[in-house]
């Protein structure tokens, strides 16, 4: 029956399945499962979806559900958990030294290793022998999944070296851990981003790293897996940001949440789009005889805010890799060059079109001189304000997309009647 | 010296290191490094570099590099080679059977499962026995840096189970593989798209998948660390074509590279801002003394430019993650409702400072009512586009940034000077 087939299934599947259903239908397929699987079950939900199957737990049965669970992972849906409910929960756990580890991963911001962490790791101290570690690793790899790398630690616990699983079958029984690890190690603090621990895990190829503190004593470790799932969260995210929608939403959220991700960015749009009615109104009377200017006004915006963009997006992925070199000024001299480059040949093109259509030698010349500006403008600030935000240690992906647009939209505009102002006026 | 502290760092280090120097001095480092060192140092290499460092070197040379590296890197080095290159150069690699690996490697499409795969991995067969396994894997082993699972093959060496090497180690000697296995194997086929084997690796949370051909003969296995740097290079693909830069640059690309990879959709930008110079110069009669109507084309063209990358991105992401789901309709309907709703929002504001600030109930309606109209259809195609890419198989990714901006600047500013002239008539 159901209950038979659901139990062949991997839990990430099941979940798959759950996020379809409705809530009523979700409940009643968990209560179907072995018990083991739906702990499983529940870390791989929509959190979305998870909130509301919790809310329709006891709190002794959320605690049975944990008690299942690895700790990072027992950890993370207990602080989604509202604060009572929380204490509630951790109350109800019956294992002291699995509530006790939780306790102390709930402590750790969740951008930090430390809330990326899990306690389950396969320890041994550098004083045993490769019998005795064999012995008593048995004991210790039934409670953790993968063993990956042995972490030695020393007798106050700091960490000095690893080995791994194949080291210490390879080795003599008698031989001692001292003698065979391998004092060079990998590790990050428990307060590091955890941007930058992915970035080390995927720079040597780790998978999995020890976190300790700020005495080198060994606190937990990461697998790859989860850093997997940092990397599709961050490139989310960065992705959504420069679409504008600030929040972090799915193509199935409510039209209430995708309104409140996207609106915002739409009412800067429109004061941006008032800044530019603005503008034009301004240099109504200057240009009245001169229509035709006007009718250049979608172009110049355009052309600003996509060169804005993309110059911006460029230093944004180059700051997240690491890999913007060389001072601000040579960076701002190169995106100048570049910008050059392009706004010349387009500008090229905008001439002829101008000058052969509308035989107004004056205007096509005024127009594609601006047009070079304002990309040179553009470019430079595309370039600039994701390296100033950075150097104040704010995100600079929120620099790309509408923020980046709308301000070039209204910069460009601006720039360009001031330029079509001066140009034809020295025709005149 | 600079030799021995060199070869104290992590080859991941030394190429970063590398990335930094200019050629003669780049290639002066490597000949100080270690053999075994600078074939590692050579595979974390940007390509570029790779690229000037692998022409300074002989066939010879390169043939030694590759016979040190695992068939997976040997591979995509060699892959890199002018065509008359790689022959020269695979000639040289002395080992038979490295040779005959890389060659069947390099017959794989790079974005396949083929393409990422190397041919290292630890293979038993169900008929051996677990010492006997012990005794065979402590040799293949030797070859594979991280062995993860053991694959279990039947006589025709169809993948048929695996292994962990934790399994073997508490198993009793005198057992049979077959009686010890775990027949439950995840497994890709050799030509899968790279993307999916990424999706499975991560959702089921695997280090290693195994890669079988048609006929499910184990052929190769695929690592995490290299679907982690896929999982970064898509992502960073993405996030480039969304901001509309083509071809795969970095920040520290020559300005010929970055002028290639922009000034393609700077064009479409560009013949887009000719199309709205057209729509308006065409309206010009129509609304002679009613010059207000065109300051807002700005505005007009930044919301539908912004609502449609929204759109789109919400589309292209959810459709990368697979959670797009229900009726392309059920869909349109949705991001309709959204349109309009948030641009109900947007035209009050519009609307009260078209009235407030100049007086002309008329326009200020036509103005706001045209918003909305424009918003809904921006949001409508960009859900609609990457759809339609989508089941034409094309990479819905190129659908967001500039060719969904510029092609809702141009309908945008169409729709709105119709619905404009439309609504004033009726005031008229
Ligand atoms: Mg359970
Ligand atoms: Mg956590
Ligand atoms: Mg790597
Ligand atoms: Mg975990
Ligand atoms: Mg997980
Ligand atoms: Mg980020
Ligand atoms: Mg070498
Ligand atoms: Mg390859
Ligand atoms: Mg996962
Ligand atoms: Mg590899
Ligand atoms: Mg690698
Ligand atoms: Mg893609
Ligand atoms: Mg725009």
């Amino acid at each position: 029956e159901l209950q038979a087939l659901l139990n062949e299934f991997h839990y990430a599947d099941i979940a798959e399945i759950l996020d379809e259903l409705n809530l009523e239908e979700a409940i009643y397929v968990i209560k179907l499962l072995d018990s083991e699987t739906t702990s499983d079950v529940l870390t791989e939900l929509d959190e979305d979806n998870r909130e509301k199957v919790l809310k329709n737990l006891s709190a002794k049965e959320i605690a049975e559900e944990i008690e299942e669970l690895d700790t990072d992972d027992a950890a993370d849906i207990i602080s989604e958990l509202p604060e009572e409910r929380q204490q509630e929960v951790i109350s109800k756990i019956e294992d002291e030294e699995h509530k006790a580890e939780i306790t102390e991963l709930l402590t750790y911001d969740e951008d930090t290793a430390g809330g990326l962490m899990a306690k389950e790791l396969v320890k041994v101290y550098e004083t045993w022998t490769v019998a005795g570690c064999l012995r008593r690793i048995r004991g210790q790899a039934k409670e953790v999944t993968r063993v990956h790398s042995i972490y030695v630690v020393d007798k106050q616990e700091k960490l000095i070296g690893r080995l791994s699983l194949k080291d210490l079958i390879v080795a003599k029984n008698e031989k001692k851990i001292a003698d065979i690890y391998i004092s060079n190690v990998d590790y990050v603090k428990v307060h590091d981003d955890v941007e930058d621990v992915a970035k080390i895990m995927a720079k040597y190829d780790l998978e999995a790293i020890p976190v300790v503190d700020e005495n080198q004593i060994l606190l937990g470790r990461i697998t790859i897996d989860d850093i997997v799932d940092v990397l599709k969260e961050e490139a989310d995210k960065d992705y959504q940001l420069a679409a504008g929608i600030t929040q972090d939403v799915e193509a199935d959220d409510s039209i209430i949440e995708l309104t409140r991700a996207r609106l915002p960015w739409l009412v800067l749009g429109l004061v941006g789009g008032i800044g530019a009615f603005l503008i034009m109104e301004g240099f109504q009377e200057s240009f009245k005889e001169k229509a035709i200017l006007f009718f250049f006004t979608p172009l110049i915006a355009a052309m600003a805010g996509n060169v804005g963009v993309q110059s911006s997006a460029i230093i944004v992925q180059g700051l997240a890799n690491n890999d913007v070199k060389g001072s601000i000024n040579s960076r701002l001299i190169k995106e100048m060059l570049l910008a050059t480059l392009n706004g010349m040949i387009l500008a090229i093109f905008l001439f002829l079109f101008v000058w052969f259509y509308k035989g107004e030698f004056d205007k096509a010349i005024a127009i594609s001189i601006s047009l070079v500006v304002v990309i040179i403008v553009a470019g430079i600030i595309g370039t600039f304000v994701p390296l100033f935000l950075n150097k104040r240690g704010v995100d600079p992906a929120i620099a790309t997309g509408p923020f980046i647009t709308t301000s070039n939209d209204i910069l460009g505009i601006l720039l360009y009647f001031w330029i079509a102002e001066l140009i034809i006026g020295l025709y005149n």
